[in-house]
């Protein structure tokens, strides 16, 4: 199966590269009558553009949404919904000289022994621009989430480098608190202090890695299936699916290996507040259990690596295993994680839609 | 869709129950012709199966495989290939006193919560009897890919608690030091440690978590797709989806949050023992770029909580939210990891089978 | 993607062989709380069986359903339910000289030509005995949407070679009219002279084709989505997907071809007793406009070729092509259009449970 | 699973409507390497679009397709392909006053039913104009198939009412004899017959039914799985998939009824100009047995009733079941046929490439 496309009821389809025409998604199976415009996906397609801030990659995007399909007189009618956000600012020749030559880090190696070869101007399909995609899709998943089950999805920023914001409870955060600064570090001070640094490492000609949490509110319990397709592994798998991740764990995460089982579990109470009328009285689960959403906060966290594209010149090989050196040119940003915010939410809120419909189809007749 | 079914090419769907008749998959997709007998099957379930050592839960399983179709004359026919695993052991009534209370951090609450009822004994099929079907999938995806391409895939345990093993690379450690001890940990004499310290937890009444290392080996570059169908994704979806994990990483995982670009990127170098001649010189990327394989070892590590299952007596609720005290009695690991191994490694071989698949049928028609 | 899994939501996955030890069915996305038994299973699976009548063929099976998984204290549990049908009475040595030859009409060749190498004891995959399981799960369906909606699925054969019958409306038929006679014909003039027709074929050593109408009553208006998933194209693969069929039809069938867009379109008329309240007055559409359930009786007919299991001795090739003759032994249907009602039941029957999950899905927030 | 996406590994995305800004398809899964441009979309979209003779509607579209991605300096890369052609000729005003009105024979009614409300203007998305992007990616299947095996697809008229086209060997008819003439009938006598039929059924503001041929050459034997993806069943499928047709055949179809099993089954003899050197005397199956290619010519027929825009005024209800007239305005095709031979070809076209790839996927590892 390509993979191009994702989820099973509410399912997008992407395609697009870096410096082509455009991007484009097609979000099939959300449900009609849903009240949705433009003015719906710009929000999200704004925090994820290049150019925002002096701390993201300068390259200059409209993004402007161009809704295509699927809705009439400003409601959904239940059938695909296609979005085009065309390219503008495509300095192609910035990418000429990596042809034939693989930067350390990136995806151009494995394309070529993937495809044969490969569309090299700005990484291509491989280029975070593609992300433009998920993030109009997502933001119809938001839509709908919201509409329905006045569900909230909010992604921060609490880790770039050594710096690590004290965040007492990420479901606590608003965000307001996260877009008021160009980092999206709900911890205001540390986020000065983070935007220092990225400025000290571009000035280095670096780039810096960090960590991100996303934390989903109001989920019934009781979304995601018992086995493969635990809501759990969905998220983990759509995590996973952005560029430059390689670390996901939710709830006590990798503490969990030092824990004793007397400790780890959440004892459960009642909680008049919901229906069932049932929750935990902390939140060590991270809000799935056995997979499962149990109706409390679903909390994950993120590690993404410092961006590969660094202007400084480094060995490498070029397309036949000759050594030789490049520096990589163009435009990027010298810390993902500002960026990284919009696309996770979107990749949670996909999955989220998705099971969201999974449930209402898998429920008991009488339920 | 259905959350029982895994893959898309390699395709294995399982059904089963904890404590009913037997636990089933039915794999589709494997290639026609490949030598296949029970005897293939049986070690990796020996490794699974409950009662291998003092270590493990008591439940006494012989988890003998019959392979009910896709055989024929010692070799797969291309359809699909059904295996039986029938349950013996099944001591229903030291779970009746469950069924309306809910264990805590178990699944019991948010399977009531998601299909209004559900089958208490043991778990039902949230129990990780479940994965024995995996572990037969599995077993059938080692053999393929070993005929195929010679991959391998070996799992090892790594942390027990506050016990970090030795492992100066996981990639040159053998199934044999693996094995030798109950522990599945390479490094002897932590295991020894990790032995005793698993022990006297259980003398505990209490359960510890920890931590295991998968490694796969002798991946050919290019396998995965672009965007949504990473394998990075695939396999972390794949990682996530057994019981007890709360978070994966691969490569240098959450230590690329504080790493800078110049730092983290491997250098390509040729190597003429590879096909495209290249390969890089250290391993911090693993084995995945673009989310694609790179033909470098591909490591991941799993964080896996300490058993919910503790005879200690503790508060909960009943299913009407009533505050209520609750024991689990049955017979449970004290320690999830070294039989988490071999389900580890079922879910990577299945991921790989599938995307070996995947790959044949999207390479350029020259390739 | 493997082709052994069948619907999106209500999805079955079979395995099994004619000549190995038994046929398997998982069907996953069942509802829970579904009272369910293997007495929901024998019926149907009855009327599929051999040797129920002196005109089908004499291979003794027993075809006793035991669920290995996903019901519980009498009722679904909304996880996999797999159903295992052993084989018995497997004549494995009628096959041995058909190793190397191709039988006409069969898909011997087919076989070997896509796998390279077959299970050749009675067609082994290709045998119509793995309908046992799609039987099977057609009942689980059958009671789901019984439950659910009321829905009733009817078979009937209305054609014998040259003889057809009269059914002045198939939506009036009752099973009792269908069960009454061997031949599932419920003209009952007709089915004596069928019955009897049958078996002069037979006698000659020959065998004859047929058609045979199925009719799904109860569907409420919008069921099926618009453009590749319509329901007249699931259930046209539904039927295509059975053994010798060669043609599928539904509402005026082929006589549209000759037919003026005023002679052909139903009026739309008012009718209370329907939600929303509107009918039509005839049923040329055949229950489907745009593809979609208009809550009018659905009526398809497929034509069944004659069985290619015939004694006579026949020219053929060898699988290296070279000529030869062939006689096929073993035990034939001499026309299979008795046996092939509950199958074509049970294919309509998946098809319709899927649609009914998936419009639960799809259906707008506030319906 | 929503209805838009069709195929498993040459998988195609749909979106758009009759009255949108346009339709889009994202072809997900062609093999990289494929020399692709614009020119090769062309020319099945001249064929498909109206106003492109005197017997189709007027309606006036460039269709000119856009390539969004995918393509590469001149070259598929393996990424999604997007193409858009925007709508150009939208006279919506024609379709206000079937806002609360039924037409009959249409989706209008089951749409609501299924929506609860429906873009009205010009059918939405149940309009054939959707059949935009079918055509468009048919294309991309067109040259893959051509490029990788010289398989060639090819429809034609048959029938057009009572009139009846001689075909001896649709197998041997050209694309020059088809397109030759308005009707797009080989038939060079009877397509003038045809195109005077058609002519006097537009004066008499009717329409009038048909049935059209198509035929697969070069198809390797052995595409297609045993069981429900059959090829039969998926070529079923996607016929029945394409707006008013209401029946489908292969071989023999319907005829079969009738005929004995010493009659039907095509002789086996050796045939040195295929691999495996194997052939059938005559084609009775129509190229499929056991639903797997037979590598003889694939042949299909579809019956294709006769529009129900017609601008006769008749008898109808509104959408709360009243009593009511409707005459349908819009410009329509009296005959649907001559601009539904390029659809089904385009449908026959997936489902090949698509099985293509499958059968690359699931081949012995020594084939």
């Amino acid at each position: 199966m390509p993979g191009s496309t994702f989820g099973t009821l509410f399912r997008v389809t992407t395609a697009g590269e870096s410096h082509g025409p455009g991007n484009v998604c097609i979000v099939d199976g959300c449900p009609p009558g849903l009240p949705l415009s433009v003015d719906d996906l710009v929000p999200d397609l704004e925090r994820r553009k290049p150019g925002q801030s002096r701390i993201v990659t300068p390259r200059k995007e409209d993004d402007t949404p161009e809704i295509l399909s699927g809705v009439f007189e400003g409601r959904t009618t239940g059938t695909p919904i296609a979005v085009l956000i065309r390219n503008q600012d495509q300095r192609s020749k910035d990418y000429g000289d990596i042809k034939d030559k693989y930067r350390p880090g990136h995806a151009d190696f494995t394309f070529d022994a993937k495809f044969g070869f490969r569309d090299y101007r700005g990484g291509g399909r491989s280029s975070a621009r593609e992300t433009t995609a998920r993030v109009a899709a997502g933001a119809i998943a938001r839509k709908l989430l919201r509409e329905a089950h006045g569900i909230e999805v909010l992604g921060m920023v609490h880790q770039v480098g050594e710096l690590i914001a004290s965040i007492p409870d990420p479901a606590d955060v608003t965000l307001e608190q996260v877009e008021v600064n160009p980092v999206r570090c709900p911890d205001a001070d540390m986020a000065v202090k983070m935007e220092e640094h990225i400025k000290e490492v571009r000035k280095q000609q670096d780039s810096i890695g960090g960590a991100a949490t996303v934390v989903a509110k109001h989920i019934p319990a009781g979304w995601g299936e018992p086995v493969f397709d635990k809501l759990k592994a969905d998220l983990g798998k759509a995590l996973f699916s952005l560029p430059a991740v390689l670390g996901v764990e939710y709830g006590q995460g990798f503490g969990v290996a030092t824990t004793r089982g007397t400790e780890h579990s959440d004892t459960f109470v009642p909680d008049d507040g919901k229906a069932p009328p049932i929750a935990t009285d902390t939140n060590r689960h991270g809000g799935l259990l056995g997979g499962i959403s149990s109706g409390m906060p679903i909390v994950f966290r993120c590690a993404v690596k410092p961006t590969s594209s660094i202007p400084q010149e480094r060995p490498t090989v070029d397309n036949e295993g000759n050594p030789t050196t490049l520096a990589t040119k163009g435009r990027h940003d010298p810390c993902l994680l500002p960026r990284f915010v919009p696309m996770a939410e979107a990749m949670v809120l996909l999955v989220l839609a998705d099971h969201m419909l999974r449930q209402r189809a898998t429920r008991a007749l009488d339920a």
